[in-house]
């Protein structure tokens, strides 16, 4: 019998996310074996090169068939998918979990796919830099950033210890939440200021009263409060597709602030104004 | 007769701004007297005693009485009244000058109080710290900054090259442009983003759908984004109301994005919201 925490861990997807689980669990000497599973072949070879993974597949039902922990870490769209694939082949008592930046629509198709004996448990590493690839990940993603794991009604709580632990043995952590709350929590934290600021760049950048892009005199601090603005826009598309409710509250919150200042700034409302940045900045200087 | 840039400066408002060009000048050894004027004596005694100003007055009629260039550098909405209260006591040939953040209403509001002989320049050096108050104030503050000088069609050509050489000599990269179109570039770049991050933070810290402030869960993310949600609200609510025709072009046009966004993510349009996502990432990263 082994000691390992998961003897076997199947990462379907060797990017960031997924390769940095791998490397930060066979760091603290958790896992037995790590099986890559993915579509290109150049990245699994490199995985292997960089020793992310012990061996890969491009066969999913192979790569997933002896495995005690599956982590799916595929784009947000792809993952009810790749669940209905993989999950006929997980053996009895194996775990699926996975990565994805939105949680209710990703549980409620994946719960009812899972065999008898095989429990999903729907998570959320909060991590990421601008890269990707296998040749993106790094042992310490995780250290110290928060993870959020979703149960539900339906899951399995010896699964949600495993999940649990996984994610605590990697650095994070770890927050158990309601789905529906991480949902409208993303929403307002991160999936909002993605709208706004793409939002923003694009009214900016299109501004053509005069021959030439103004977008030439903005400064650092432009450059600093667009950043995120430059964020993969497959994976953005993803997320807003997925997490629609939850993001049309926020958006049409932020629009109904937006449209009172307006209102401010055209009627010439000083005090008012005066009150809408101060409360703004009180707010924002409360989470320094 | 003495071989300064400029003999005798007066500056109207002795902090981080005022100060700084004050310190910069001294440095290249580009002018002979500076005289500190402002209504706080604490302030002006600790100008005195770092070495910022020669002298000081709070009055200044008498302050201005002997410059031969006169920097306001008191908040936007303050400039007219400041300058009218000066012009009458500058000397025939003195040059009056500004670093509001907004120059169109500023110059309409000044060029008409200006004495036969005496020259207002309207400027506006980019550049700032998050601090304030003559003990901020340092020699390289411009140093490789643009200032945006906005000559109109009644400024003098010899008080406009005075400015530009006093700011060259400060270390900014000096850019003239036409005063409509600074207020325009000015409200896309720098006035809109703010508005925006105060309705982001607004929207998201009056969320209260939990017992919870969700600002709790932020990370590093939206606390860089948010960042000047956190400016003066003092200087924003006056840049708001000096600039509101701009300003408010600039949040119409924002909010016509955010809505066709909005109507995207509502009706699950995937093509058009990764086009959209596409678009602003290539625009911001063509900035970079």
């Amino acid at each position: 019998m082994s000691n390992y925490l998961v003897p076997k861990l199947a990462v379907v997807g060797v990017g960031l996310i997924g390769g940095s689980l791998a490397l930060a669990l066979k760091e603290a000497g958790a896992v037995g074996e790590v099986i890559g599973i993915g579509r290109g072949l150049a990245n699994l070879e490199k995985a292997l090169e960089l020793g992310v993974v012990d061996r890969y597949t491009q066969d999913l039902a192979e790569g997933v068939a002896d495995a005690d922990l599956v982590f799916l870490a595929t784009p947000v769209l792809t993952l009810a998918q790749v669940a209905a694939a993989a999950a006929p082949h997980m053996k009895p008592g194996a775990v699926l979990t996975d990565g994805g930046s939105v949680k209710a629509s990703v549980a409620e198709a994946i719960e009812p796919l899972m065999p008898e004996g095989v429990h999903f448990v729907p998570g959320h590493p909060i991590a990421g830099t601008e890269n990707s690839g296998a040749e993106a990940a790094f042992a310490t993603l995780y250290h110290g950033r928060r993870c959020i794991i979703t149960p539900t009604e339906k899951t399995d709580a010896a699964a949600l210890d495993l999940v649990t632990r996984v994610w605590k043995t990697a650095g994070s952590e770890v927050v158990l939440m309601d789905v529906i709350k991480h949902d409208r929590v993303l929403a307002a934290i991160s999936h909002l200021p993605h709208m706004v600021a793409y939002s923003l760049v694009n009214a900016v950048g299109s501004y053509d009263r005069y021959e030439e892009n103004i977008l030439e005199y903005s400064a650092g601090g432009f450059r600093d409060f667009t950043r995120i603005a430059s964020s993969d826009p497959t994976m953005w598309r993803d997320i807003a597709l997925t997490n629609r409710e939850a993001l049309l509250e926020m958006m049409d919150r932020c629009e109904a602030f937006f449209a009172e200042l307006k209102e401010d700034v055209r009627q010439g409302e000083g005090d008012k104004l005066y009150e809408f940045f101060l409360r703004s900045k009180e707010l924002r200087d409360g989470i320094l």
